[in-house]
C-alpha cells in the first residue's frame, strides 16, 4: 500500500583520485499511511570502495541533514528505513574519513539523500506547498532546531500558507512558544529573501509582494534571530483540506 | 475580535465551617487567532477568606489540572491569563494549606477550572468531537503527560477521529514516537471503555461496535501501558476540514 504519485530516484556520479564512482537511490513514503507497514524506505547503493564503519559515519550524517529534518504531519512513522550498500566495483583507494576524497563522497552523499528527502515532501499527501524553513542567528544549535521545528510543524502557520497567507504573527508565536532564547525585538523574518519582519515589528515591505510569495509552490522562510552563530533549516509544507480529508478514514 | 460561539461562564457554592462560599469564573477562547491580542482569558472570583501565598497555591494546582491539558492544535497563545480575585467576604476562617477546609476550597475551585478548561475545547475553531486521552500505568508521571500529549496533538489521530474511524494503529504509532517506555505487548487501548487493543493486538470486540463510540460528538479514549503507576489526562480535539478552511487566513 503506497500513496506516493511520483517516481523518488536520483543517481550522480564524480571521480575519487582518478576513479569513476556512483552513488544512487530510490525512496517511498508520502506521510505516515499504516503504522503496521514501512512508510518511508530508502536504498541506497554505491560502488565506492568504503569500510563499513565509514559507511555507516557517512550516512548518520548525511541522514542527519536530509530524512531527519523533513516533516508532512509531524507524526513519525515507526517503520522507517534507510539502507546503503557499498559493493566497491569503482576500484577507488579506500576511503578514509577526513580525507578530501571522504569529503567529496559525503557531498555526493548528502546530494542524493537531500533531494530523495525533498521529494518526499513535495509529494506528501495533501501537500501543495514546500517550504524551507530557515533559522539563523540562534544561540545554539538545539536553540536553531527547537524554533525551526516549531514553525514547520505549527498548525497554524501552515494552514495559514495553505491559504496564500504570508502571515508573520503566526511565526512570532510558534517562535516564542518553542522556548528558545530570542529578543522579540531582534527578530527578523523574510519570505523568500523579503523582508516581512525587521527588528520585530512590520516591515515596508508591501504585503501584497509578500502573498505573491506565498501564492507560489515552492518558498522560503527565513527568520533571523540575531542572537547567535547557529543554524537549522527544515523541509516541510502546508496543512490542507486536503491532506485531512486523505487521512480522515476509511 | 473572538470566535468563541458560547458563553463560557461557571458558578459554584459551598461551606467552610458554616459559612457560605463562592467562586465564580467566566472565560473566552476558542484557538490562537491572532497572537496579537489575547486569545485565552479567563477571571475567577471568589469570596473566600484566603492569603494570597495560599491562593496562588491553589490556583497554580488547579491550572495545572485544568488549562494546562487542554489542546486545540498544539498552538499556544503567548498571551493566555488567568486570574483568581478574593474578596474575603464570606468570612470564614482563614484557609490554610493542609486543612481539610482548604482541600474543599481546592477542589471546588478545581471543578470551576476544568469545567472552563472543557469548554473551550468544545467550543474550539472547526472542533467536531471532543475527546479525553487518559493515560493509565505509565513509569512514571513524565511518560504518562508524554504518552498522553503524543495521542492527543497527533495530526493523524485527530484526522481519524473527524472521519469517525476508530483508528488504533495511529494511536500505537504516537506512543511509539513519543520517547516513552513502553512494550508494545503490554499496551490496551479502549474506547470509552470498549476494548480496542489487548496486550498489542486487536481485540474481539467488533470494528462497528467502536465505530459507534468514535460517531459520538464526545468520547474517552484510554491507553494503558501496564508498565507502571502513573496516569495523565488531556482534554483534546479532532482536526477538521473546517479547522483548516477557519486558519488559512484572511
Amino acid at each position: 500500500m503506497t500513496s506516493d504519485t511520483v517516481r523518488k530516484e536520483i543517481a550522480v556520479e564524480f571521480e575519487l583520485g582518478g576513479r569513476r564512482v556512483r552513488i544512487g537511490g530510490i525512496a517511498k513514503g508520502a506521510g505516515m499511511i499504516d503504522p503496521n507497514m514501512a512508510t518511508m524506505l530508502c536504498f541506497l547503493t554505491t560502488d565506492a570502495v568504503i569500510e563499513k564503519a565509514q559507511l555507516q559515519q557517512a550516512l548518520s550524517l548525511s541522514v542527519e541533514h536530509s530524512f531527519n529534518r523533513i516533516t508532512v504531519d509531524g507524526d513519525m512513522s515507526t517503520n522507517d528505513t534507510v539502507l546503503l550498500l557499498a559493493n566497491g566495483a569503482a576500484g577507488n583507494v579506500a576511503l578514509q574519513a577526513g580525507t578530501e576524497d571522504f569529503t567529496r563522497f559525503q557531498r555526493a552523499l548528502d546530494h542524493v539523500t537531500l533531494s530523495l528527502a525533498k521529494m518526499i515532501v513535495e509529494d506528501g499527501e495533501g501537500v501543495t506547498k514546500f517550504v524551507e524553513v530557515q533559522v539563523l542567528g540562534a544561540a545554539n544549535f538545539s536553540d536553531a532546531r527547537r524554533a525551526a521545528e516549531a514553525v514547520a510543524k505549527s498548525c497554524l502557520v501552515k494552514c495559514a500558507w495553505f491559504g496564500g497567507d504570508p502571515n508573520w504573527g503566526r511565526i512570532m508565536d510558534a517562535l516564542g512558544y518553542s522556548g528558545v532564547r530570542m529578543r522579540e525585538e531582534l527578530v527578523d523574518i523574510f519570505y523568500d529573501g523579503l523582508c516581512a519582519v525587521k527588528g520585530g515589528v512590520a516591515s515596508q515591505t508591501p504585503f501584497q509582494r509578500l502573498k505573491e510569495v506565498v501564492a507560489a509552490k515552492r518558498f522560503q522562510v527565513t527568520v533571523n534571530l540575531n542572537l547567535g552563530p547557529a543554524e537549522y533549516t527544515v523541509f516541510t509544507t502546508d496543512l490542507s483540506t486536503q491532506y485531512v480529508e486523505l487521512n480522515m478514514g476509511e
